[in-house]
């Protein structure tokens, strides 16, 4: 089988890397060697393992392509490329999880019965694509909670066990090579709502895109945040949702408490994890590696061989006959939640909060309040019982309005 | 697709009870109905789902039936009927580790290139055996080290947390329907085994059998065990442990301390989950439920749907040419070990084991003496440098050959 990898960067180097060093275990799973045979590049590279061109029409004109793997980046350019060869009839396997977050189901309808594999979209070398088409499939998929971006995960790891405050840890994950440069993508939750998109698809054959979703990300979370989360036992990640409510679906990426005995809070460093519960299953959970040049060729590989043992068909998001869940409205969404006030220390200001609230509907669950740190202002922590989005979002319109609240008061979701 | 279920108790019911239940996210999954016709015991059931028979030749000579499932347990039984159905050119899915740790390379040879699934198998819920076969296909594994049996998992759990002796944790469990009331077969690594032979089979086509590898139960740790491990930030799990040595491979299940900060150390109850470390990906984990009759399902099931789906080709074990490994002396596993030494306390006692064990080449890693218990005893705990385990297996020998030591030297072997 020969393949034209598209893209030769951190991934596209290691496919052709890793095919040209494990051919004898891919030669025994797949019976087939599987070629590299040219790659794209727009400059061209010196020590390439196999030959780089810089023009896509030399590689999209040879007719002894067998696959084509695109690992370039980007949305727009990707998408018309893989287009044009799913019009061809050739199988195409993509890392490109912004692209499938956008274009997913025009791919599908593109690719019909052809292979179009993406397991290395979503949580590095986890096979977790596979395991929700295939493995999981006789299952009502009731929730998704996934830590599906390593370097957010990293900074909130670090900002709790070195007590740290947000840009420090950010600065350590770009010492280290966890954060780009521009981490906004990664720390605002844009590339965690482009992989529970893609997983919201198989598991629900929901059709929503990034604009559509509740998307928060981590850089408001302080170490007084932390400290609230120790005293009560909680673990804060950022989370990837998606469950389902009667017949809709809720999906939401955000910072989230969670109790710090679940299996999904003891993941710590850049390590990604999956947590699906089915109806027949319950709960399981996966682990690993979430990106890396090596662990993401292993999954893009894997799609590969299964190719080469023709052991792919469509359609590419798993549902064979109609099936799909609508998005539950964000106002909708009910559950409990932990709001930080900075608020001036004096008589009458507590019983105000409490008052604010259950005008609102909302009850306290627990309260904390942080020794003072100067002398006119404190810390108020508020857990509730669960709630609706809206009215949490009405209460936060209404105490930033008090004059006695200093700053924006601050909200995450808890997830039990 | 019509299916029949040859055995209908906890699993063979809950899979009817599934089929039923799910069928729509099934057919959606699949483009078909998944229909069970007829089940199979020895005795006929009252309230049954499905038609029931206790005649094994009323169900193989009916011609209507796509696909069987055998559910019964057993080994030779289930082997001869499953020869005959694969024979007639019928697929068949099975969750019968102990006959496939027995004759899975005889079942291969008759399925062909038939689909024969055996998802549930190994690990419950959790689709281990697609993730071993299909995913991480592009992986050398370098070791597989998994908690493979929830009884005994959630025997050490509540000796480790309750503080409890082995016989009390296994009489919570008999009561909470955690373990059978024969227990030998979870607690002496026998089931553990079982699986890890098939997982060994997919990922380095290993022909071991259950009495060719090194299997040791948990019966003979003490709350002294458990006391070591947490001053030493131990944790300790029955491990079913896979490992590459040069071109051999290591198989064994046993007691094992492992490092408390590994995730596979924080895995508590009756849950199970398998740890896979594959030259590409590093270290993925898996974690779920690994038995009960829904859990076991949704296994099942899931093989259903990829025969349905005609996504499921032989060869069975997953090598399409020929890849085998074989297995490690046992004599030759190299690792460290931990050793709890009841002696007499008298002068001289520790430079004597100390002397003996640097006669057979060990080395002493740490060291613990626990206060005394009575007048004259104490307990010594030793962990080694890595060292044979021909070198300990002597060592345990002529300890126990001394006359200033009381009982069985117990010995444990430690990963990290
Ligand atoms: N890195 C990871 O760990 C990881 C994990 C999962 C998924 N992914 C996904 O995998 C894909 C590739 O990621 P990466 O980290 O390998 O990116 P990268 O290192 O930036 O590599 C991109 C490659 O594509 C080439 N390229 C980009 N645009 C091109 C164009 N218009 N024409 C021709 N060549 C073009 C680049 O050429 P030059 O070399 O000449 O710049 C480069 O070789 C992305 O979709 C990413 O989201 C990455
Ligand atoms: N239970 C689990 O959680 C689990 C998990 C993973 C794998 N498994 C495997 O799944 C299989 C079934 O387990 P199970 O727990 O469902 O066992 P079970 O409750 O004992 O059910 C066995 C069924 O097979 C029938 N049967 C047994 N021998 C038979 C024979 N010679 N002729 C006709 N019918 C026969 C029994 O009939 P009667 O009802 O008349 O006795 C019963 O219906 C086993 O291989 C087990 O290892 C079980």
């Amino acid at each position: 089988m020969r393949i034209a990898i598209l893209g030769y960067g951190v991934v596209g180097s290691a496919v052709a890397k890793a095919l040209i060093e494990n051919d004898k275990i891919i030669r025994a799973r797949c019976g087939e060697n599987i070629i590299p045979v040219i790659a794209l590049a727009r400059k061209n590279k010196k020590n390439a393992l196999i030959p780089i061109t810089t023009n896509i029409d030399e590689i999209l004109q040879r007719d002894d392509i067998d696959v084509f793997v695109e690992l370039m980046g980007g949305i727009e350019i990707p998408f018309q490329i893989v287009s044009q060869i799913l019009k061809k009839k050739k199988p195409v396997v993509s890392a490109n999880k912004a692209m499938l977050a956008y274009y997913r189901y025009e791919l599908e309808n593109l690719a019909k019965n052809l292979a179009f594999g993406y397991e290395a979209s979503v949580g590095g070398g986890i096979p977790i694509i596979k395991i929700l088409k295939e493995g999981l499939s006789a299952n009502n998929i009731l929730s998704i909670k996934g830590i599906l971006n390593g370097t957010s995960n990293y900074i909130l790891s670090a900002m709790n066990t070195k007590g740290i405050q947000f840009y420090d840890a950010l600065k350590t994950a770009q010492e280290l090579g966890y954060a780009e440069a521009d981490p906004s993508f990664d720390i605002e939750g844009q590339d965690a709502a482009h992989k529970l998109l893609i997983l919201a698809s198989i598991a629900y054959g929901l059709r929503a895109k990034p604009e559509d979703i509740l998307i928060e990300g981590i850089s408001d979370i302080t170490s007084e945040d932390m400290y609230f989360a120790k005293e009560f036992d909680f673990t804060i990640k950022l989370l990837g949702i998606a469950k389902t409510k009667n017949s809709k679906v809720e999906l939401r990426v955000h910072p989230t408490m969670i109790n710090k005995d679940k299996m999904i809070a003891k993941v710590d460093g850049v390590m990604n994890a999956v947590s699906i519960t089915g109806d027949l299953l319950g709960e399981n959970l996966y682990y690993g590696a979430g990106a890396g040049g090596m662990t993401t060729a292993s999954a893009v590989i894997s799609d590969l061989i299964d190719i080469a043992r023709n052991e792919f068909k469509g359609p590419m998001l798993g549902f064979r006959n109609d099936f799909q869940f609508e998005l539950l409205n964000k106002d909708e969404i009910f559950t409990k939640y932990y709001l930080r006030l900075k608020v001036e220390d004096k008589v009458g200001v507590l019983s105000k909060i409490a008052q604010l609230m259950s005008e609102n509907g909302i009850s306290i669950d627990s309260f904390l309040q942080k020794p003072k740190q100067d002398e006119i202002h404190s810390t108020l922590f508020f857990t509730t019982h669960s709630t609706f989005e809206k009215d949490i979002k009405n209460l936060l319109l209404i105490l930033e309005k008090q004059d006695f609240i200093k700053g924006k008061p601050f909200m995450m979701r808890i997830e039990e």
